[in-house]
């Protein structure tokens, strides 16, 4: 056109050309990562179903009040929430719990937040879903203390209005107040605590849910091998690997351990359920999900730092080091697995007045 | 009329008139006793006003978040919550309450509902409000155990919420995470748990609220002179009284004591506060509201049986023998200050992360 500057318009052709393949590689590249996202995880269902426990309003109010009775502790000092506080994602943020007569217990209390989705429950995955899980720390003599399944019963046979809840939560059985019922009601309860979070959103088809620096976090997580292990809906939970594959984790995490409590002993991990030496230093793999808020980290809760955390799992299972600009992403994709609570879980329920038939708490 | 059998008349008269004054003498008394109800007692307000301590929804929900928080305890183990439970009505159900290091304390946990309403705090009345009982349990080495205020103070500074929060509770002010904001906050968020009941509904003109042995419980509770001390609107609460007029309250415990626990000592009252021997055994008069909850009773929770402790209120204090009528009439007089807890109390937090500026929980 006249009195427009000539200008060879080649160059800028092939600028253009350069950007869109780029652009184009990039969304391939974003797509691919999503997709293979896709392939390792999965989005949070609503619950956690289990085909024997079917999910009744009237059982999982049940449950929520008995997560949260003290009752259920000899003492009257714990409930389940002690230590796995609804408030804080289901941990109690300590090395490792405190229970009856202030002794503390060897492991870091796992959150119950998704823990239904899980292949297994304890770190050494000995029990095998929330509801055996959640018969064991009330009879544990260093959690809840009460002296047995029997007494636990009387308890709340001796408190009218759970009669009454009892009954309806299990409205076909002639003897609804048994121990492995409130086992069941607690685990019907704890199949609602799932978390949802920017990440499921992710999973299901919204690529623009991660910012780019998540997106590299995840990119990272997956191709350095973390996801080999910390996989599936949850994120981790899935099986039991050994901790401390290149060097003994005990060495590497008192290397960051900082706090001033005793060097903590080498747990033996499922070897001390099977006896088997294969079983050695044999862990669940820890979900991920709200990992930003489960601190203190490991079965052995030795290490507060999730960079910490991250750099020790990089070292002792897959041997590398990871630099500053890899933890920063790693950090960034963790704060997408930061989900919510679910509000119900929240509302304390009121619990019933004990009458005088009802065993008094022992000191 | 012919073919009706003749009568006297009179005789059924009489009869009638004599029903209707027994009514309206009935209808008088009835109305008598809601007037001296009136006079004595008063309905609940919405929350416990504090002139010096402005209620905003900031400073409420922050109050709340404290409430619930485990990080104003040493080992990370106990909130206000522990021996404050509003899933129980605001007490522990617990002789005398569990502190850091298992330590058992020396007197029972009262209720924090409606307590904001009562002249004094604590069992000896020595702090004036909420606001500053609120600061006491914190720092006591057997209850919450933190080592200083600028120890509390420095735990949620570390906590970038928290600053935000106190920030917004307390906008006028340069440094607003100040230990006595922390009780400030508590204090305003305990105002407003007040728990209206059946009884509030009377006592504002509904006379049909109370069934015919509630209200002769009422009776009983003002002509035995229970309400000398348990009066206002939180029946209770608003004066000190020795424990013990016409015998020893020990003695009279004793007796009613079937708990295997060690014999409680003489717990001397505002005596240790004040060194003054007019003091001796004087105690806060405890509120009834919600009574049928906050077992067990008196200041060392020696007693759990309600028809117990009333009987030995009533031989203590007034040198009265009830009998199991004037007892049942007291109990369902009691049922009626039973009143609902807020739900927005009951709605837990979910608190802030910690960072690793966050001081960690010492065990």
């Amino acid at each position: 056109m006249p009195g427009t500057k000539r200008h060879n318009p080649i160059p800028l052709l092939l600028a253009a050309v350069s950007l869109l393949l780029l652009a184009s590689a990039y969304a391939q590249e974003a797509d691919q990562l999503q997709r293979t996202a896709q392939a390792l995880f999965a989005p949070l269902p609503e619950v956690a179903v289990n085909p024997d426990n079917e999910l009744t309003d009237a059982k999982v109010e049940l449950g929520k009040m008995l997560y949260y009775e003290p009752r259920l502790s000899l003492s009257g000092v714990f409930s389940c929430n002690s230590c796995h506080n609804i408030a804080t994602y289901g941990v109690d943020n300590l090395q490792t719990a405190t229970g009856h007569g202030w002794a503390q217990g060897p492991r870091n209390s796992p959150t119950v937040m998704n823990a239904a989705l899980q292949a297994s429950q304890f770190w050494d995955g000995r029990a095998k879903d929330v509801e055996e899980q959640a018969g064991g720390p009330i009879l544990n003599p260093i959690e809840m203390g009460i002296p047995s399944q029997e007494f636990a019963v009387a308890r709340l046979a001796s408190i009218p209005q759970y009669a009454e809840l009892f009954a309806q939560a299990y409205p076909d059985q002639a003897e609804p107040i048994v121990y492995a019922n409130i086992a069941n009601a607690i685990g019907a309860f704890e199949r609602t605590l799932v978390t949802p979070s920017r990440f499921d959103a992710y999973l299901q088809g919204d690529a623009t849910a991660l910012t780019e620096l998540e997106q590299t976090g995840l990119r990272t997580f997956i191709e350095y091998g973390c996801a080999g292990c910390h996989t599936g809906a949850t994120v981790g939970g899935n099986m039991l690997q050994r901790f401390g594959v290149v060097e003994s984790y005990w060495e590497a995490t008192r290397d960051f351990v900082t706090i001033d409590t005793p060097t903590m002993a080498m747990d033996v991990g499922r070897f001390a359920v099977t006896h088997d030496t294969n079983d050695l230093y044999i862990f669940k793999v820890p979900t991920l999900r709200n990992v930003t808020r489960t601190y203190p980290y490991f079965h052995d809760g030795s290490v507060w730092d999730l960079r910490d955390a991250t750099q020790i799992m990089a070292r002792v299972q897959l041997g590398r080091e990871l630099t500053d600009a890899d933890l920063d992403a790693l950090m960034a994709f963790y704060a997408t697995l930061e989900g919510e609570i679910p509000a119900y879980a929240l509302q304390l329920p009121v619990l019933p007045a004990s009458t005088t038939e009802t065993s008094r708490p022992q000191h």
